[in-house]
């Protein structure tokens, strides 16, 4: 048996990678995975791209490139993150393997065992995990409808003097909310006065489908310290394996000497390839064409939800992203209903392993954007009659006690 | 100013990265670089493989992938591996971001901080690099023209416990020197006796052009651990970050979940477009034709370092790789040299990096891969008359002191 670092031990394969492995058979109408639709990437113009830059650029395009990043892609990400409110310079990006890579970087350079990393409960389970290989303790913030809240945010800064403050600001993963412009100000104001980093992780802010954009937390307080990641996973392609990270300079010195430890630099066909893509593409007519897509069927699932699940069931109605977080009624245990659904070949995440501690076990994630509508009210209503028929079967148990009792 | 995590402390941009950035001007005819020759990218066949793929196979080459990798090019690193002399399955394999990569997951796996780590000295950077983001102690066993010492690594084991021998053996980085059978076979029973992992990091091992392919440690001994890295960088292209770890599958379980919190999976068009490639490209003849055009260029240098440097220059004489190694005259400074090599406009890397202490400050790494033959007889004639000319300028102030002697 190898003997294992200390800073694996708290890891665990990721329980929904595992969960991914059973619910993607072919027959199962799966909600699990976070899947983009894959009928969605730009595959003309993604080959395009490549078959231009291999035409014209392969010596370049094969070769080592700069740990930074490819300079056109980076200066792209900037003038976006500017045009989003985060005024920002090539300089100021990192281009990282998909906005996972920067939680990693940002938990390597930053973080201490030991140091306390303050995340919302439920959180997006892989940078629990990533900062598990930090060997750092968690403060949870408890969220309602908008996100984090923030009130109870100062308590902890307070109490707790984290070194990190982890949130997905926008159609949050797992629960789908997204922080207003008030709590945004509020948390790059406290983040200011009690010097705590924000890591604001941000890959589906392109994709809302209501209501209005709101500006990044970087961009909101000058001086307020605050890491923005971004990624053309969802609105590209994840298989390209693309993100950034945006911040001041500094940090960004420092995650790139991680970064080069870690694999030297992001591929640099891909990244070519996807400068190149802006150039030959219309992007913003793309992205509309998503939010449409995704849209329709946020509504398709929401709707289903409405139509199918039985009374006491509760679940977000995100503005955007990929998911839609439920509460089961009567505390039905959504690992248990896993077991049922997938008999009638529909999966979902139980939603116990996005909290870092003390689950709650009712929960479950579903995911919208890998099914057309018809699809999605079929697997909403399959999930609907297997929560009806738990209800009825733990009614029938509690009569039967309440018959054998005294 | 942010407050960055210890581990960083120890961790530098790499010294090698900076100097590159200066010698890597169109007007320096350098030899700094690690690069293979872009004239050798095989261009069409990696145009061919991206087209063929994202036409028949968009889907899935765009989409998230399994952390492990692509099924298929794990199957054929098994095949090879096999072939080279490590039976292998392909649940053995883990496709990473380079052999880079692997380094750093097995860095993250398995050493803890003020664990000891058995390195050569020179070694090759990064790797010195990724294990101190580890916060790793390290142990240098000394070097000769074979490779790394296995009487003083005997002595190395018994003294200081260590977690983990690195090495390179094939071709080293930077020295260019191979160890022989009787010693791979003598560190893998070493390790296996004291328990010690041995990380055999193989990026150069196709790249033979002299001599006879010696089997890698990790199929020698039964039962002695071995993590073999291996790397497409050098034989197809570094720009599409491609490697792979092979070992005993608990182990390729643990580096899955470090790679899983580091960067989800290694890019999926980019597995598949080479394992495309495979399908339809002679990589046997592309690689006796690497060999050939590198071994003429190996010989080019070799030959001109014989013809331009003056005596009491050495230099290693290695068997395949990229890289020759010299140790100037007389005590010279390359780092001196270096300033003097940039204004005769040629440059090379400064041996004293590589050291993980201690540096022998007259060595030097010079890259033959990546100039032809004449740019190469060039270059060194450059340097030769740099290090002629300091050597009479030392010369000339030595008789001067001399002179001015009582």
């Amino acid at each position: 048996m190898t003997h294992l670092a200390k800073r694996m031990s708290g890891v665990q394969a990721s329980a929904i990678r595992e969960i991914l492995k059973v619910t993607e058979r072919p027959d199962v109408l799966s909600f699990a995975g976070g899947l983009p639709a894959p009928e969605a990437f730009p595959v003309a113009a993604i080959a395009q791209a490549h078959a231009d830059v291999l035409a014209k650029d392969a010596a370049a395009a094969l070769q080592y490139g700069p740990t930074e990043g490819y300079g056109p892609l980076r200066a792209w990400v900037a003038e976006r993150m500017t045009w989003r409110g985060r005024p920002s310079r090539a300089e100021q990006v990192l281009i990282t393997a998909g906005a996972q890579q920067g939680i990693d970087l940002v938990g390597k350079a930053l973080i201490d065992p030991g140091d306390t990393v303050v995340v919302e409960a439920p959180s997006y389970l892989a940078a629990l995990q990533s900062f598990s290989t930090c060997e750092a303790r968690f403060a949870t913030v408890p969220s309602d409808e908008q996100g984090m809240c923030t009130d109870a945010l100062e308590r902890v800064l307070r109490e707790e003097r984290p070194r990190l403050i982890y949130l997905v600001p926008n159609f949050q993963n797992p629960r789908g909310t997204t922080l207003p412009l008030e709590r945004r100000l509020q948390i790059a104001r406290l983040a200011a006065e009690h010097e705590v980093m924000v890591l604001e992780d941000d890959p589906y802010g392109e994709l809302r489908y209501r209501g209005k954009a709101l500006p990044p937390i970087a961009g909101l307080v000058p001086g307020a310290p605050v890491i923005h990641l971004g990624s053309f996973s969802k609105t590209l392609a994840p298989g390209l394996r693309l993100g950034y990270a945006v911040a001041d300079e500094p940090l960004i010195r420092a995650l790139t000497i991680a970064k080069q430890a870690a694999d030297l630099h992001t591929g640099s066909l891909s990244q070519r390839a996807v400068a190149r893509l802006f150039e030959i593409f219309d992007y913003e007519a793309h992205l509309r064409e998503l939010r449409r897509l995704y849209g329709e069927r946020l509504e398709a699932m929401l709707a289903s939800l409405d139509r199918f699940l039985p009374p006491g069931s509760q679940w977000t109605r995100p503005e955007g992203g990929l998911f839609v977080w439920v509460r089961l009624p009567r505390g039905l245990d959504a690992q248990a209903l896993l077991g049922d659904a997938m008999r009638e070949r529909v999966a979902f995440v139980p939603g116990a392993p996005f909290y870092p501690a003390d689950p709650c076990k009712e929960t479950l994630r579903l995911n919208f954007s890998n099914r057309p509508p018809a699809l999605i009210g079929e697997g909403m209503a399959r999930l609907g009659a297997c929560v009806s028929a738990r209800l009825r079967q733990d009614a029938r148990a509690e009569e039967a006690l309440a018959l054998a009792a005294p």
